[in-house]
């Protein structure tokens, strides 16, 4: 692709931590191969299409800040058609290998669901190229239910059946075109699936109707042969109050309560696990526990502030921990690190979008050889395996076989007596932690 | 009984909204028969022998401040039967018709778990008298689990089977004495049953053997005949950093996965809701979708602070949404309200200990009526009811029959066009809400 | 005024606690004579021109979904002024005596300051011919700082002086529209005055040219002849990581910092109060031991969640215990209740806009009325005094006179002994609180 | 001294980042010079008493788990002496060249307020002794005011005059032990200085009450000859719901307010500003914005837990962004690092104790020469020193120097037309700041 839309900026090269350069890599080389694979391919990082192209900078006070130079043209579709040569000129130049889109995001709404199905259509078409020109691929794809204001109470759990059906057209269309780009997954985030006021909602109902949903989504993809990955990502509120997917063991329950627990897995996002009182890595590891863990949306909140600021995370620390429970329980599989983040509203300029991605993607690939460093140690895990040590063995591996039960281990407590409290040994491991990190 | 504890204050009457007694019920008449059974047997109230008979007062920046006369004897057992004598003179003066216990509440413990039996034995038998003595019954007991330092790292998810195996002992000497006192539930808290770090933690393996607990209690009970409720009280953190039964909806999780949910329900609190982000009545609908409304723990905490403050709850519109939520669910079968709060750690005189349970106890009397008028009004019930009647027919039926799929929806979306937007009424809905409390 | 933006509903009547008028008041009665004033004269209610009818429904996560019948025009200016008419339709339909502004919600920004000022100039001539016509008044007017990008990094604390200067001119110009209106107060809220990140900001210096700022505005006031009440008001955060009025004690030390003590007072908002970790009334009682409580921004949040809702309140109960604290300091003086309220997004007819602005002065009015009762019976006050009576003579006076010091009050502590501990009766108070409003 | 009770742990070394010991220091080497100062002197780290030797792990759910083989002794006093024996023994082992205390942390409490003094005065004399045997020093002292039950309503704001005049008596005896020990500083933590409720305070009075105190502890200061520096530690709430001295603003109220403000600094703990909604380098720069940066309590909370665990901060990151503003400010003078920070529950071992203490002094040690690399590199300091030279020169120093108002800016905004947007450069930054900490 000929550069156009981010002239003076060439692609961001790997020069390494000795470089003076902002506008170059320090940790994410791309072409370094570890294990007979490129950290490209390990990463598997993506770029959302919504923040990165469709942000100006606008929140609850404040309309957008920031002005693109492609934003022009003479009609909404070839808007979207040069908005997405920068996109896929931004791709290139930030060495993303995947890209994530909701459906509005990518093409403008028309006066109809049919009309809004032809922009649809005419934009697909032209990402589908840029895609073959750029080997640029689809991590995933989405349909937005929740800005527009049909969906203010809901979309497959609005109490108007005909929204519902609107949704469910919107879907259907989503999940052709992400097939028909290669997506390798399709997430679910309901932003309006919740309730503002349990005054006027019956809450078993709107539950029991997405999940009809959902098996009317699995239903089609079959049907089209859609093979990729369902995920749902949790969000405890905002935009609603409540929302159904509040974390991902509110997901659990929602899937196995509705037997969709064997096709679903979670796309976890770093501020929406915190928004619900949990660590990035709590999140994965219970999602993990139970065989679904499935992607990344790779940012970070601020956890003194009650809302979701998709910020792009610098954290080498927290990247670190929760790289070593997604190593540890075997990797994202067709999932990766999508950037869910934005530029704060002061970050008006085009350099500003290359730092915010260099800083996460080298936060990120630092974290990932980091935790790699510890694994291969495996001092921490030793210490786990070991602490659990009991349940290997004798009484200890007969709980867990299930072969025992209260009347025989009160035999045992009673001849064993007192149990030898063992320190857990939180100050040492953080230092350990600390020895990776910082020497 | 005679009166020796609380000499001087007679057993609380109920005088009404007249009154000008501050030792009087105004909204809680027990022997107000309403639908054909008294208030009495509506509420079910129940006094948490911990807060009221353990609790001194103390916070982890000082100790009690609270100096009962009964607290004094030749022997820790002797305390223990004085003391109880006092808590059963309380329950007939406040009108409670049920206690709820922790084993080591009620009995201290010995140096030995063998004595410990011993002690609890000769408090049973105890208790077993002064129930029958005074018509107070027992709606549930549980283990306490969680204070002693051989807990410090769980009980059932204890890194040390040893541990498992004796926290086993001490459930299954727990049932056997709820079903001695004939208790009508069984609750699991499990204060330390989750971690402080994940550094140390290896979260799946403890979810397993906590899962084999649960069925090993289930298998126990049958095996000696106790037919009560099982109950999970969720509460999301403290004293750990994270409790595995964070909430309703991660209880479903976990009891779905590990086949357990066709035998437990919840107990939920007020206060762990809150802490966990929810509102009371988001927890108990969440509940009872699933069928699992068990019990309530009733007290409220303070949305401004962020550890459990276990006060007594005079919030009216509150209780009496929970209890709208409550009632619509069929009610709470073989569990109650049972006043998991303590008064202020300033609250010092036995006085206050009545103050406090009068206060909550006329809240929720006052809630149950309020509710029961909302209810048989109908307007709100009515509202929510028609704002999903577009499911009770057409192609809305077909969805929940599951008799319908995308490709039928979008035909439907394309004819139908633009679904029209109908307001949520929030406003309208709490004014209304506000006659029922304030006319 | 003719009857025509809100045509069908006729001016809202009190018709008390028997009606079953959704669209009627049930506490607020306006002409209602209390200690020979009106209720109307006590509550001073107004009406916040930006929430009900600049605001249309959006969120962070959707565009607005409220559409009026009085948006249209053929310039900017001539939409401005049949807006302004619907809404003193509005404010006298409501029964509120005051309204309040920011200048760009009254009137449309220009492509020039020049230009902005002239379109304000054409829009506060009509609002004063609407004044004059319907007798409403301008409680305080305020400059919208915090929305255009230009202030994106702060008004009077950006970096820029040029900003300063813009933000200068920008108060300049809303203190004389304010003082042209009759306002009676004017507020300062510093919605972008404050840091995202400390890694590009000067604290110090920006507190400086903040304080700099409010000295020239009070020197200009003068100049004008402008004698109303300047208003600071607090909040901890948003749209910024952190504003430097965070609350009313971070206020007070910023005006006692830089010697502007004297000519400030509070504008507390209930919404921000919450955000800041506070309850309202606690904001309240700050700002009144200063001698610094000056008007209300009427709303309520969600302590549950972490954003600015901006809700209306009808929370009988809090707003009782704000009542109390507000008629103990001596009132409002020159203040207001102003419901810097929106509907929810949802809510998007104008009978909810009705419905939310009755809801929420009835909760006001009955909060009220209620809290006089409680101040006339003196039960609580005469509680509050009792307990600190020990200060009302002896060694105590001598502590407040500042006529003791440490030795000699050693001497009390060793001759006087142990304190005797006396109960704080939080639970008996709370229960006295209910008997006003449950009976 | 003579090694008894760490028997087998020798003074902890510093071996830098080569060393597979845990027991020894990677980042502290105490002997380092660096600009002519060793590191010990520049860090001035100090080990809180209450936490490290009296702290046995209890927490709201149960009691210590921890047992220390000095806790013996045939009374009070020798088991204090012992117990202080092996508090030195630790202070020269893990090298810190300071301590601090409460009086009822060193000392037992007697049956009467001049027994306490008794036992003070023998144990502060063994203090005294040991201070000379190891030439560890006192940091500051500081009266335990919020333990016993008498404090329970408050101290010096308790609406008894009688506890008032007994918490004088107490800080009269602190203050001089702590001149006695050669205390650099004396600190306020007011614990109960606050309220539970508003039903039962009376704010405004009890402030007086404070502020009374204060005066009087300053005027025995100077009587005694105590020249060290007073500091306020503020905390926002817990064990009371409200503490009056909620943050470094608060208290710059209070003391401003007061005509304190010339006479007090702020001692500001870590977790302490996580819990009032700031960060930890916030209520630095608004204390040093202030002139008041007097020391800190080192320690860190956990944002996702709403009380405060007191943990030992190894966050090399947020540590090196309080050092940049700390050095910035130019120091803590009398003041320095104290660690206000406790093992975790479970670390029952007395490597623990090391292990925690190696871990919170590495990590600030590696912070300090971090940030001393940003402000000597200047990158940081000259991007934000350039974004505000606008005030510099022209105009805007006249703003700062106050030469200049409204109208005269007026005329420049209209000259000077539309401000031109300058991006913030958030992530730029933040990248920046990694390269200091990661490469
Ligand atoms: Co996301
Ligand atoms: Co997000
Ligand atoms: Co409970
Ligand atoms: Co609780
Ligand atoms: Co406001
Ligand atoms: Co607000
Ligand atoms: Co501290
Ligand atoms: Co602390």
């Amino acid at each position: 692709m000929k550069s156009r839309h981010f002239a003076g900026i060439p692609q961001i090269p790997f020069e390494g931590t000795g470089t003076d350069n902002a506008l170059a890599f320090r940790h994410y080389n791309p072409d370094e191969v570890i294990d007979g694979k490129t950290l490209k391919d390990h990463m598997r990082f993506s770029i959302a299409y919504w923040h990165s192209f469709r942000g100006v900078g606008s929140d609850p006070f404040g309309p957008g800040t920031i002005v693109r130079s492609w934003e022009s043209g003479k009609d909404p579709v070839s808007v979207a058609k040069k908005r997405m040569d920068a996109a896929f000129e931004f791709f290139q130049k930030i060495q993303a290998p995947y890209w994530c889109w909701h459906d509005r995001d990518i093409a403008p709404e028309g006066s109809s669901l049919k009309q809004s199905n032809k922009y649809l259509d005419a934009i697909v078409a032209h990402a589908k190229k840029l895609q073959a020109q750029t080997g640029v691929k689809l991590l995933w794809g989405t349909a937005n239910m929740f800005s527009n204001p049909r969906f203010m109470c809901g979309a497959a759990t609005n109490p108007d059946a005909h929204v519902f059906a609107y949704a469910a057209a919107q879907v259907k269309k989503a999940l052709e075109c992400t097939l028909e780009l290669g997506g390798e997954n399709y997430v679910f985030w309901g932003g309006r699936e919740g309730y503002e006021t349990l005054l006027n909602t019956d809450l078993k109902r709107e539950q029991d109707h997405l999940a009809a949903f959902m098996h009317m989504a699995l239903d089609y993809a079959k049907e089209i042969g859609f093979t990729g990955q369902f995920l749902i990502e949790p969000k405890p509120r905002e935009p609603t109050k409540h929302q159904y997917d509040f974390d991902v063991a509110s997901g659990i329950a929602f899937l196995r309560t509705y037997k969709l627990d064997k096709k679903f897995k979670f796309n976890i996002e770093t501020n929406h696990a915190t928004l619900a009182g949990h660590t990035f890595e709590h999140e994965i590891e219970v999602a993990a526990a139970a065989g679904m863990l499935g992607s990344i949306d790779a940012n970070t909140g601020d956890t003194l502030l009650g809302w979701d600021t998709d910020q792009f995370s610098t954290d080498v620390k927290g990247l670190t921990l929760a790289m070593v429970s997604i190593l540890r329980a075997g990797g994202l599989g067709s999932g990766g690190f999508n950037f869910d983040a934005k530029v704060r509203r002061p970050s008006i300029d085009k350099e500003d979008l290359f730092y915010a991605h260099i800083g996460g993607m080298d936060a990120y690939a630092l974290a990932f050889k980091t935790a790699r460093k510890i694994l291969a140690d495996g001092k921490l895990s030793g210490f786990v395996k070991d602490r659990y040590s009991s349940f290997d063995k004798g009484f200890g591996k007969d709980i867990e076989k299930k072969k025992i039960g209260f009347k025989d281990l009160e035999k045992i407590a009673f001849k064993l007596g007192e149990p030898k409290p063992v320190s857990g040994r939180q100050e040492y491991l953080e230092n350990l932690l600390n020895t990776y990190l910082h020497g």
